[in-house]
Protein backbone atom coordinates (compact mmCIF):
# COMPACT_ATOMS: atom_id res chain seq x y z
CA UNK A 1 0.00 0.00 0.00
CA UNK A 2 1.32 3.45 -1.10
CA UNK A 3 1.72 5.44 2.12
CA UNK A 4 2.37 8.81 0.11
CA UNK A 5 -0.84 10.94 0.27
CA UNK A 6 -0.02 12.44 -3.37
CA UNK A 7 0.91 8.95 -5.14
CA UNK A 8 -2.16 7.53 -3.64
CA UNK A 9 -4.62 10.14 -4.72
CA UNK A 10 -2.94 9.42 -8.18
CA UNK A 11 -3.08 6.38 -8.31
CA UNK A 12 -7.14 5.98 -6.79
CA UNK A 13 -8.01 8.84 -9.82
CA UNK A 14 -6.67 5.78 -12.13
CA UNK A 15 -8.63 3.70 -10.86
CA UNK A 16 -11.20 6.01 -11.16
CA UNK A 17 -10.90 6.44 -15.06
CA UNK A 18 -10.12 2.97 -15.94
CA UNK A 19 -13.71 1.93 -14.62
CA UNK A 20 -15.39 4.78 -15.22
CA UNK A 21 -18.35 3.93 -17.40
CA UNK A 22 -18.46 7.10 -19.69
CA UNK A 23 -14.40 7.23 -19.56
CA UNK A 24 -15.06 3.85 -21.58
CA UNK A 25 -17.57 4.64 -24.20
CA UNK A 26 -14.26 7.57 -24.89
CA UNK A 27 -11.93 4.87 -25.26
CA UNK A 28 -14.74 2.62 -27.01
CA UNK A 29 -14.35 0.19 -24.75
CA UNK A 30 -17.88 -0.17 -24.55
CA UNK A 31 -20.21 1.20 -27.61
CA UNK A 32 -22.57 4.35 -27.49
CA UNK A 33 -24.44 5.68 -30.50
CA UNK A 34 -22.69 8.98 -31.17
CA UNK A 35 -23.89 11.80 -32.14
CA UNK A 36 -21.14 14.29 -32.05
CA UNK A 37 -17.29 14.50 -31.36
CA UNK A 38 -14.37 16.99 -31.42
CA UNK A 39 -11.49 17.22 -29.34
CA UNK A 40 -13.05 17.98 -26.15
CA UNK A 41 -16.49 16.00 -26.27
CA UNK A 42 -18.63 13.64 -26.83
CA UNK A 43 -22.55 13.32 -27.25
CA UNK A 44 -24.45 10.19 -27.64
CA UNK A 45 -27.53 9.25 -26.92
CA UNK A 46 -28.79 8.24 -23.54
CA UNK A 47 -29.50 4.18 -23.30
CA UNK A 48 -32.27 5.12 -20.61
CA UNK A 49 -34.01 8.40 -21.99
CA UNK A 50 -36.88 10.31 -20.97
CA UNK A 51 -37.92 10.82 -24.16
CA UNK A 52 -37.05 10.29 -28.08
CA UNK A 53 -33.54 11.78 -28.67
CA UNK A 54 -32.51 12.27 -25.04
CA UNK A 55 -28.42 13.09 -25.55
CA UNK A 56 -25.94 13.09 -22.74
CA UNK A 57 -22.11 15.28 -23.59
CA UNK A 58 -19.37 14.66 -21.68
CA UNK A 59 -16.23 16.27 -21.60
CA UNK A 60 -13.09 13.54 -22.80
CA UNK A 61 -11.17 14.40 -19.43
CA UNK A 62 -12.83 12.97 -16.45
CA UNK A 63 -14.25 15.18 -14.21
CA UNK A 64 -16.49 14.11 -11.83
CA UNK A 65 -18.71 16.99 -11.51
CA UNK A 66 -19.15 21.13 -11.78
CA UNK A 67 -17.44 22.18 -8.80
CA UNK A 68 -13.70 21.16 -10.02
CA UNK A 69 -14.11 21.12 -14.11
CA UNK A 70 -11.69 24.20 -15.43
CA UNK A 71 -13.85 27.18 -17.07
CA UNK A 72 -12.33 26.18 -20.68
CA UNK A 73 -13.86 22.98 -20.54
CA UNK A 74 -16.98 23.50 -18.55
CA UNK A 75 -18.04 26.36 -21.64
CA UNK A 76 -16.79 23.72 -24.07
CA UNK A 77 -19.10 21.82 -22.72
CA UNK A 78 -21.92 24.00 -22.96
CA UNK A 79 -21.22 24.98 -26.57
CA UNK A 80 -21.75 21.36 -27.68
CA UNK A 81 -25.00 21.39 -25.67
CA UNK A 82 -26.21 24.12 -27.72
CA UNK A 83 -25.26 22.93 -31.03
CA UNK A 84 -27.03 19.50 -30.04
CA UNK A 85 -30.08 21.76 -29.01
CA UNK A 86 -30.66 23.48 -32.13
CA UNK A 87 -30.14 19.85 -34.35
CA UNK A 88 -33.03 18.20 -31.83
CA UNK A 89 -34.98 21.19 -32.42
CA UNK A 90 -34.55 21.50 -35.99
CA UNK A 91 -34.49 17.29 -36.95
CA UNK A 92 -36.63 15.88 -34.42
CA UNK A 93 -38.97 18.92 -34.60
CA UNK A 94 -38.93 19.21 -31.01
CA UNK A 95 -41.66 21.23 -29.23
CA UNK A 96 -38.64 22.49 -26.58
CA UNK A 97 -35.45 21.49 -24.71
CA UNK A 98 -34.65 21.28 -21.23
CA UNK A 99 -30.83 21.33 -19.90
CA UNK A 100 -29.90 19.60 -17.30
CA UNK A 101 -27.31 18.56 -15.04
CA UNK A 102 -26.87 16.31 -11.51
CA UNK A 103 -24.00 16.81 -9.02
CA UNK A 104 -23.78 14.43 -6.22
CA UNK A 105 -26.43 11.96 -5.54
CA UNK A 106 -28.35 14.13 -3.37
CA UNK A 107 -28.72 15.80 -7.21
CA UNK A 108 -29.44 12.51 -8.72
CA UNK A 109 -26.34 12.25 -10.55
CA UNK A 110 -25.94 8.78 -11.44
CA UNK A 111 -22.54 8.67 -13.40
CA UNK A 112 -19.86 10.35 -11.69
CA UNK A 113 -18.21 11.82 -15.19
CA UNK A 114 -19.97 15.31 -15.67
CA UNK A 115 -22.27 15.03 -17.79
CA UNK A 116 -25.23 17.53 -19.15
CA UNK A 117 -28.53 16.31 -20.81
CA UNK A 118 -30.55 17.57 -23.26
CA UNK A 119 -33.93 16.33 -23.84
CA UNK A 120 -36.32 17.25 -26.31
CA UNK A 121 -39.84 17.59 -25.36
CA UNK A 122 -42.68 17.14 -27.40
CA UNK A 123 -46.38 18.24 -26.48
CA UNK A 124 -48.19 14.95 -27.52
CA UNK A 125 -45.49 13.01 -24.99
CA UNK A 126 -46.10 13.28 -21.49
CA UNK A 127 -44.87 9.78 -19.99
CA UNK A 128 -41.77 10.19 -18.16
CA UNK A 129 -39.34 7.52 -20.00
CA UNK A 130 -39.27 6.73 -24.37
CA UNK A 131 -38.02 2.56 -24.44
CA UNK A 132 -36.16 2.45 -28.47
CA UNK A 133 -36.99 -0.43 -30.41
CA UNK A 134 -34.01 -2.31 -32.32
CA UNK A 135 -32.41 -0.30 -34.74
CA UNK A 136 -34.25 2.79 -33.73
CA UNK A 137 -30.67 4.89 -32.26
CA UNK A 138 -28.79 4.31 -35.03
CA UNK A 139 -31.71 5.64 -37.52
CA UNK A 140 -32.22 8.35 -34.63
CA UNK A 141 -28.77 8.91 -34.61
CA UNK A 142 -27.99 9.38 -38.78
CA UNK A 143 -31.20 11.80 -38.75
CA UNK A 144 -30.15 14.04 -36.08
CA UNK A 145 -26.48 14.04 -37.07
CA UNK A 146 -27.30 15.45 -40.54
CA UNK A 147 -28.61 18.76 -38.60
CA UNK A 148 -25.80 19.44 -36.62
CA UNK B 1 -49.19 50.07 -38.54
CA UNK B 2 -45.72 49.61 -39.83
CA UNK B 3 -46.01 47.16 -42.65
CA UNK B 4 -42.09 47.29 -43.02
CA UNK B 5 -41.42 43.17 -41.68
CA UNK B 6 -37.65 44.40 -40.69
CA UNK B 7 -39.22 47.65 -38.89
CA UNK B 8 -41.98 45.86 -37.18
CA UNK B 9 -39.55 42.90 -36.12
CA UNK B 10 -37.23 45.51 -34.05
CA UNK B 11 -40.37 47.47 -32.85
CA UNK B 12 -41.42 43.96 -31.43
CA UNK B 13 -38.90 43.16 -29.94
CA UNK B 14 -38.79 46.58 -28.01
CA UNK B 15 -41.90 46.16 -26.63
CA UNK B 16 -40.91 42.47 -25.74
CA UNK B 17 -37.72 43.79 -24.22
CA UNK B 18 -40.07 46.84 -22.35
CA UNK B 19 -42.62 44.01 -20.94
CA UNK B 20 -40.10 41.42 -19.98
CA UNK B 21 -39.63 40.90 -16.43
CA UNK B 22 -36.28 40.11 -16.31
CA UNK B 23 -34.97 42.79 -18.29
CA UNK B 24 -36.90 44.74 -15.98
CA UNK B 25 -34.88 43.49 -12.80
CA UNK B 26 -31.32 44.38 -14.88
CA UNK B 27 -32.98 47.72 -15.01
CA UNK B 28 -33.63 47.75 -11.22
CA UNK B 29 -37.57 48.48 -11.85
CA UNK B 30 -38.53 45.56 -9.98
CA UNK B 31 -36.67 44.62 -7.70
CA UNK B 32 -34.93 41.13 -6.88
CA UNK B 33 -32.51 39.97 -4.00
CA UNK B 34 -29.28 39.91 -6.48
CA UNK B 35 -26.56 37.66 -5.79
CA UNK B 36 -23.72 38.25 -8.40
CA UNK B 37 -23.47 41.16 -11.21
CA UNK B 38 -21.13 41.47 -14.06
CA UNK B 39 -21.20 43.13 -17.33
CA UNK B 40 -22.69 40.15 -18.51
CA UNK B 41 -24.18 38.23 -16.28
CA UNK B 42 -27.00 38.58 -12.87
CA UNK B 43 -27.70 35.91 -10.71
CA UNK B 44 -30.40 36.34 -8.06
CA UNK B 45 -32.54 34.26 -5.82
CA UNK B 46 -35.59 32.57 -7.49
CA UNK B 47 -39.05 33.96 -5.54
CA UNK B 48 -40.30 30.59 -5.74
CA UNK B 49 -37.87 28.29 -5.12
CA UNK B 50 -38.03 24.30 -5.24
CA UNK B 51 -35.25 24.99 -2.30
CA UNK B 52 -33.18 27.04 0.19
CA UNK B 53 -30.77 29.10 -2.38
CA UNK B 54 -32.21 28.33 -5.69
CA UNK B 55 -31.06 30.99 -7.85
CA UNK B 56 -31.07 32.26 -11.62
CA UNK B 57 -28.34 33.36 -13.74
CA UNK B 58 -29.74 35.12 -16.87
CA UNK B 59 -28.03 37.25 -19.81
CA UNK B 60 -28.28 40.90 -19.21
CA UNK B 61 -29.20 41.28 -23.05
CA UNK B 62 -32.69 39.89 -24.32
CA UNK B 63 -32.87 36.21 -25.80
CA UNK B 64 -36.15 34.12 -25.16
CA UNK B 65 -33.76 30.88 -25.32
CA UNK B 66 -30.71 28.67 -25.62
CA UNK B 67 -31.34 28.89 -29.71
CA UNK B 68 -30.89 32.02 -30.38
CA UNK B 69 -27.88 33.64 -27.74
CA UNK B 70 -24.08 33.89 -28.86
CA UNK B 71 -22.58 31.73 -27.89
CA UNK B 72 -19.74 33.74 -25.78
CA UNK B 73 -23.27 34.99 -24.17
CA UNK B 74 -23.93 31.63 -23.59
CA UNK B 75 -20.11 30.56 -22.00
CA UNK B 76 -20.54 33.14 -19.77
CA UNK B 77 -23.82 32.18 -18.14
CA UNK B 78 -22.37 28.99 -17.81
CA UNK B 79 -18.76 30.38 -16.18
CA UNK B 80 -21.62 32.47 -13.64
CA UNK B 81 -23.73 29.31 -12.80
CA UNK B 82 -20.05 27.27 -12.10
CA UNK B 83 -19.31 30.25 -9.87
CA UNK B 84 -22.84 29.92 -8.47
CA UNK B 85 -22.64 26.55 -7.81
CA UNK B 86 -19.07 26.27 -5.88
CA UNK B 87 -20.63 29.15 -3.73
CA UNK B 88 -24.26 27.29 -2.57
CA UNK B 89 -21.90 24.14 -1.93
CA UNK B 90 -19.58 26.14 0.28
CA UNK B 91 -21.52 28.81 1.88
CA UNK B 92 -24.59 26.54 2.46
CA UNK B 93 -23.43 23.48 2.77
CA UNK B 94 -25.48 21.86 -0.42
CA UNK B 95 -25.80 17.89 -0.45
CA UNK B 96 -25.62 18.62 -4.11
CA UNK B 97 -26.60 21.23 -7.25
CA UNK B 98 -29.21 20.32 -10.33
CA UNK B 99 -28.33 23.06 -13.15
CA UNK B 100 -31.49 23.38 -15.07
CA UNK B 101 -32.32 25.32 -18.53
CA UNK B 102 -35.81 25.18 -19.66
CA UNK B 103 -36.64 26.18 -23.17
CA UNK B 104 -40.32 27.12 -24.51
CA UNK B 105 -43.50 26.20 -22.57
CA UNK B 106 -43.06 22.21 -23.57
CA UNK B 107 -40.20 21.98 -21.38
CA UNK B 108 -41.58 24.29 -18.69
CA UNK B 109 -40.17 27.74 -19.83
CA UNK B 110 -42.56 30.39 -17.89
CA UNK B 111 -40.29 33.71 -18.40
CA UNK B 112 -39.50 33.97 -22.09
CA UNK B 113 -35.58 35.57 -21.05
CA UNK B 114 -33.50 32.74 -20.85
CA UNK B 115 -32.60 31.89 -17.37
CA UNK B 116 -30.56 29.00 -16.01
CA UNK B 117 -31.73 27.80 -12.72
CA UNK B 118 -29.13 26.51 -9.85
CA UNK B 119 -30.41 24.67 -7.29
CA UNK B 120 -28.74 23.34 -4.42
CA UNK B 121 -30.14 20.02 -3.00
CA UNK B 122 -30.21 18.51 0.85
CA UNK B 123 -30.59 15.21 1.70
CA UNK B 124 -32.64 16.35 4.75
CA UNK B 125 -35.16 17.99 2.65
CA UNK B 126 -37.55 16.03 0.06
CA UNK B 127 -40.34 18.98 -0.60
CA UNK B 128 -40.40 19.92 -3.84
CA UNK B 129 -41.07 24.06 -2.75
CA UNK B 130 -39.54 25.84 -0.25
CA UNK B 131 -40.84 29.06 1.31
CA UNK B 132 -39.24 32.10 2.74
CA UNK B 133 -39.67 34.26 5.64
CA UNK B 134 -39.45 37.89 5.93
CA UNK B 135 -36.09 38.73 5.62
CA UNK B 136 -34.64 35.38 4.95
CA UNK B 137 -33.81 36.30 1.40
CA UNK B 138 -31.64 39.23 2.11
CA UNK B 139 -29.56 37.60 5.00
CA UNK B 140 -28.88 34.47 2.57
CA UNK B 141 -27.62 36.48 -0.16
CA UNK B 142 -25.45 37.92 2.17
CA UNK B 143 -24.22 34.72 3.01
CA UNK B 144 -23.67 33.45 -0.34
CA UNK B 145 -21.94 36.43 -1.75
CA UNK B 146 -19.10 35.85 1.04
CA UNK B 147 -18.02 32.89 -0.67
CA UNK B 148 -18.32 33.80 -4.10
Amino acid sequence: MNTNDNNKEIHDDTEIVKNCVFCKIIRNEIPAVKIYEDNETIAFLDISPNTRGHILIIPKSHHENIYGIPVESWCHMNITAQKIAIALKSSLSADGINIAMNNESAAHQLVFHAHIHVIPRYNDFEDKKYTYITGEMEDLAKEIKESI
